[in-house]
């Protein structure tokens, strides 16, 4: 094709990189082909193998090739639903479940269809932004703080909606907890005001509780249940059936949201059809649960509490200001009490001194630009999940489970954690020097 | 929710419908349900089971939960730049391959990163014409005729083009061969003749030949002979490995066209994010082929043949318009003989056409407005599909592939095909009376 020919890209893709959680998963595959020791604390990938009995369910479902109905298998619609029901105590029905290839295929359909202004507090999930930018959706961010736990307040959403001279304009609020990328999630009673305050302005809410199994003391509740009229939930297998590279996430629309999932199964069925048909067999098993999965999820729960409170006392010793987690496997890293020391060391964003980070150690952290926090910001997550989950399961076992986990054994199990997050204590100090030690 | 809120939709998806095609699937299915015996010639789905060594395949990778990298499995991206280098003589490069969950999403992301007009010979597949709306790009339909085997010709592309002051406008051809909806194939000497155009006003070519290895004498040529450096190729499992409902297809672009390449990855990576990670291990097996594969393709072409001819010869001797088809499945009915004689039976469109016909006799065919025709016209699509495609496979295999299949075999193993058309015609004759028979 000759030269003369301008690139013909639309303007909401151009300078569009790769969504930054993959692409530095990319880069640290290069660096261990370079020979570097690397730490990868970049992707947040479960560290846990998929149940057994789902991937029993998949090989059984290995010859299903018809193309499902496009709101996805009925037998999954209805364990989903049943999922949400018992876990959630809401009324999810099949007929408002819409299953994707993963919530993430879900939320862009869903901006696609929607329309109104988005509400994202942040730090926020990485994929937020730029879909809403792709699709040319007009966004408002939601700064939260360290004080607050990165959290938005019932206050702080009145301000923001108040702000702009039409109450009733279409808002979808999307809230994610807990959260990616702090770890920390809402009680009940913060749920509960911030439902009042959609209530009152009519703000569609889509509630993000893909690591809702995953609180650490299984205590997960949901908007839903306060705010039931208005609240989208999504979920999938990603997080706490270990199966991202599966690709299947889940809707549950209220029954005034009906002309929502409508809308997004009218775009679905011109985009990705439908969800694949064995891993919607298989997924079957996943949201029916059982005993086996029960178990994975407390021995999962179990070992990523521990290790997080063990990483946020190193770090917090270190100086970093970080909130002990409380669901995933993240940490929201501040590392504002060293801005001047890290200044002269030429470190002035956040992405400096990940990148530096990363040279001078092998240790990747994401930059808190990358969730939606200002360039200047020093903050940056680390995903703990650079274990071996099976490794780890299988030692939890010999625990019974109503009892802690013995305090060496993220040391034994997840060692090359326990040396990152240490590298990271080691490499500020070296960075900041007397000053922090 | 309060219903003084009105429903807040893009106008772009406003009045969307679900995919024609999938939408009488459903509705072949509750008719079903009520009792009646149906005739599916709707939904163009493989009859056939995917390969043995292919489902043998995903059963091994069912423990397979990593996230794979946006573009694909570099093995699988690998099989398939091998794959059509053999197959279509083209210089597909690994690097320039990208796998997504089904090509119909592929066909999505690049109207969405690509910013120009989008050209549509029709009939055409029914998903092109809804995802350029729901994008809001601007289409230029450009009809063809029974006359010319509802192809394009090179001189129908220049008046298209020429027709607008603006001969350098990014363009993009959707090119689809063997076709749906007309089962009928460009010639090598018609494909460089549209190549010729294509090169001279730099128009892309998305060049759809996902039934390229269901050319009924396994010859199919891809137009990225002649217009290498402009044409983007697609396929997919969906039709000739019969696996339509794993959802992966893939495209490779030249490296002209690297920049859109790179652009879908990043809208990728904030949608999908990458194809199911058991389904791709599979699929490389698939795509790097052999014996057993081979045997099950030269099986396959050879009842869709014998099918095909034999449909086309009743409907034709019933006085329909029809060319017999020479790849996949379909057959593009014209029923325009009868306009008067149908007209004073109230119908006078196609879709008035096939909801009588399906009411009437329970076979389910969809109208040609579906394909981007005119509401006006009489024409329809026929999937000959509604047959046991395991159990004709194995009566295949009786026969020795030199030879071909006995006269009596698809009313022996295609019976409900042999069934609905005989209906169609009988229906035919019943609506327009002495003036047919």
């Amino acid at each position: 094709m000759n030269t003369n020919k301008p690139v013909s890209l639309s303007l909401n893709v151009r300078g569009l990189g790769q969504s930054a959680t993959l692409a530095i998963k990319d880069r640290c595959r290069a660096l261990v082909q370079e020979g570097q020791t690397v730490c990868d604390f970049g992707l947040g990938q479960s560290p846990f193998p998929v149940p057994t009995v789902v991937v029993e369910a998949l090989k059984l479902a290995a010859s299903e090739k018809e193309y499902l109905p496009v709101k996805g298998l009925p037998a999954l619609r209805e364990a989903v639903a049943e999922f949400h029901r018992l876990k959630d105590h809401t009324d999810a029905h099949p007929d408002r479940v819409i299953v994707g290839p993963g919530s993430k295929e879900l939320m862009f359909l869903l901006q696609i269809v929607y329309y109104g202004e988005i509400l994202i507090p942040t730090p926020c999930w990485v994929s937020y932004i730029p879909k809403a930018r792709i699709i040319g959706r007009r966004i408002s961010l939601v700064p939260t703080s360290y004080e607050d736990h990165w959290k938005i307040t019932p206050e702080g959403l009145l301000k923001t909606i108040e702000m702009v001279n039409d109450h009733l304009r279409p808002r979808l609020l999307v809230l994610n907890y807990p959260s990616n990328p702090s770890g920390l999630t809402y009680t009940a009673d913060e749920l509960a005001e911030i439902a009042e305050v959609a209530r009152r302005f009519q703000v569609v809410v889509l509630s993000d509780e893909i690591y809702g199994q995953l609180h650490h003391r299984g205590e997960h509740v949901s908007i839903a249940r306060f705010y039931p009229e208005g609240t989208i939930l999504s979920s999938g297998l990603s997080k706490w059936c270990g199966a991202g590279g599966w690709r299947l996430g889940t809707f549950v629309f209220p029954p005034d949201l009906d002309w929502l999932c409508d809308a997004m199964a009218a775009v679905a069925s011109e985009t990705y059809t439908s969800v694949s048909a064995p891993i919607q067999h298989a997924a079957v098993h996943a949201f029916r649960g059982g005993v086996e999965i029960e178990r994975y999820l407390w021995h999962a729960r179990r070992i990523l509490h521990a290790l997080g409170r063990r990483c946020t006392r190193t770090l917090s010793e270190a100086g970093i200001r970080v909130h002990a987690p409380e669901g995933g496997f993240y940490l929201f890293l501040d590392f504002s009490p060293f801005r001047e020391a890290l200044a002269r060391q030429g470190i002035g964003s956040g992405i400096a001194l990940c990148n530096r980070l990363l040279n001078d150690t092998g240790t990747a952290i994401l930059p808190g630009s990358v969730f939606g926090r200002s360039r200047e910001e020093l903050t940056a997550r680390l995903a703990y999940v650079d274990f071996e989950g099976a490794r780890a399961l299988a030692a939890s076992e010999n625990v019974p489970l109503d009892q802690d986990l013995p305090p060496d054994f993220p040391d034994r199990w997840c060692e090359k954690v326990i040396a990152g997050k240490q590298q990271i204590a080691s490499w500020l100090s070296t960075m900041t020097g007397d000053e922090v030690a």
